[in-house]
């Protein structure tokens, strides 16, 4: 039985919206362990959450149970899903805030289509039909706290997922930001976020890296940074590493990259080999 | 036994005021259930933090106990106070934080008169008197830490209501917002709250709305909307709606009404009948 | 069996960082009750998170596990840490983040020498060297979440200090402002810490105060205050207290010190005896 319930939207903490939905799931279940992974989502920015999902949700428990209410679409036709994962269940509008944990899941990862995705094998998913588990009356504004915060309650007693709804056999998926091969060779990337420190988290994963003994050359805001450092507390200013999700992050130690480099989400980062001539 | 205990209070995230506070909870009720509505209002808004409450409380599970500190009174004369109602257990000071909750048990919603209330039939209270459950030394300036906060942890326990002080027949209301009728025939409220998204929540409720076929026009910051929406992701542009709280909200589409209209809490919002004519 | 881990980081709230530290936490201990202290630490700044937990630990019940992770230097040479007092366990990078704790439970407070502290009889610590109970791969840019995090919850559920690693008989201290005498007689001290509120928190602590029953003057921001107030709602205008953590403050009654008087961390704040003839 899954305990633990994460939240992540967009309500910023000042309002009352998370703190209702808490109040509806622990009427339900009264043990779910709550834990807020953020409310700071900017508004409507559904693949800020997308992104931000897939880089925490491996760091919980075994069937824990991942809210994400990040939903403009609230009332209108869009569905709310449960998608159940080998390790985890993630309810959430069917508008690609679930693209990233999809995606982590399809083999082939560089193939990112818009649209429908069909699931892969090992993902179930179902369209929440059912209102038996719902909070009537059903505000056509907050479908958070009166429908998936109530599933998701449900859900961590023990349920099984086909008491939600109809069986979904695709889900939707937005275009995330995938780093490419220029013309002259250089990989192409961008950044994707930006975090508290000013770090330039961009959507090359250590993996996407040439495989080469020589040295890196990465070039962001019009500066260029000669290979990849351990730590930020071990390069000199301006660095480049392979940060603690597994993402290339541009740094500033004892500083803000963003800040020093007028750099912002979206610009680009390119990658290329160090020249052989240059040592 | 209630086990959950909700926080509100003016102290912002940053300090360790809110911490301190479910640092000595715990020490009582290891088991309580803490859960943040917010710390962001405004400091010593002593309304903002009223209507807050007012609209999250009927979340929680039956026998809550929901503490709410904005007290800058603290150490002066005010007393801090249980309110019991039929659902839920709140401890404040008695400044006028529990306004919207005394008025949403008594009976003639409109009649709000400043200054203290009688309790209706349904709700207890008493004063917190008896220092036997308060934390020692009291800080004269900290009173939600040393005699609050511990009061709630006891509470939770179970014990009862008269362990912790003197029966109060009567309770600090503050005069809230409410519309009225204009003299052309209009209905007149004004924006009560600005939520994240930018949405302008009023203090007009949809039982306060005409009964009528007719279409309504909506008058916000120098733009008429015509007719209410049912969702914020149908409308286009402007648009207005009964929102989740079951105020009137104005809203923009994919954006900000706030930011929009140049609107701010307190800027008035007016509802009149479609001329027939006008179809 | 210690239940309580409170956490204090410099990671913000709008990442994931937080998030994921608890996601490991509960993956060991689903029974711990994980309390957020600050995650609003500037970034780095390690002496305003030493001050803000030695304000806030005394009020956490006996046996609480407190987790710092401020730690600029993560993946160098610098050690992280367990500090056990009489009263609770603390987890941090050995790089000052424990100095204020470590002083508080030191004979002959106003000596603060900056580098190593012998610890005083009474205090336990060991550096994390054994790596049985981290999470691996070890990301040697966030061992909050792989090192720290485990270690807490591990410690929580009853191990014994010695199982993380070595016995460490001195910790790094950084030197805490502390008020000094002027050669004209004055209590000289600075402003640490400005509160939500705008309110002053200054290093003096009560037992600096002169002890005598003239009146004091308070003189920041080239403003004098005459006296100590009790509590912020009895004062007129600016005025000087006793603040719930036992250090002088600076406030003002229904608005901001910090902004009326344009000062800010590190100011200078004076205390005189009031002249004699002056009555």
């Amino acid at each position: 039985m899954a305990l633990i319930i994460t939240l992540t939207t967009d309500f910023g903490l000042a309002d009352s919206y998370v703190a209702a939905m808490k109040g509806v799931i622990l009427g339900i279940n009264p043990e779910a362990s709550l834990i807020d992974i953020s409310h700071s989502i900017q508004p409507r920015n559904i693949l800020q959450a997308a992104f931000l999902l897939s880089t925490v949700h491996e760091f919980f428990p075994q069937g824990t149970i991942h809210l994400a209410v990040v939903d403009p679409g609230v009332g209108t036709e869009r569905r709310a899903v449960i998608l159940r994962t080998p390790s985890a269940d993630f309810i959430a509008p069917d508008n690609g805030v679930l693209s990233c944990i999809i995606q982590q899941h399809s083999t082939g990862r560089g193939a990112s289509s818009p649209g429908q995705r069909e699931l892969a094998p090992g993902l179930e998913a179902v369209a929440l039909t059912r209102d038996k588990f719902w909070r009537t009356p059903v505000s056509p504004t907050f479908h958070g706290r009166d429908i998936m915060a109530p599933v998701a309650a449900h859900l961590s007693l023990g349920r099984p997922l086909t008491d939600f709804g109809e069986t979904a056999t695709s889900l939707s998926v937005l275009p995330m930001p995938r780093p490419f091969q220029s013309s002259d060779g250089a990989l192409v990337g961008q950044v994707l976020h930006i975090d508290n420190f000013g770090n330039l988290v961009t959507d090359i994963r250590a993996d996407d890296l040439p495989r080469t003994d020589r040295h890196l050359i990465i070039e962001v805001g019009g500066k260029a940074i000669s290979g990849l450092s351990d730590t930020y507390g071990k390069g000199e200013g301006l660095l480049a590493l392979i940060g603690s999700s597994g993402y290339l992050e541009v740094a500033v130690r004892d500083g803000s990259a963003s800040a020093s480099l007028h750099v912002d989400v979206g610009d680009r980062v390119q990658i290329r080999l160090k020249p052989m001539d240059s040592g």
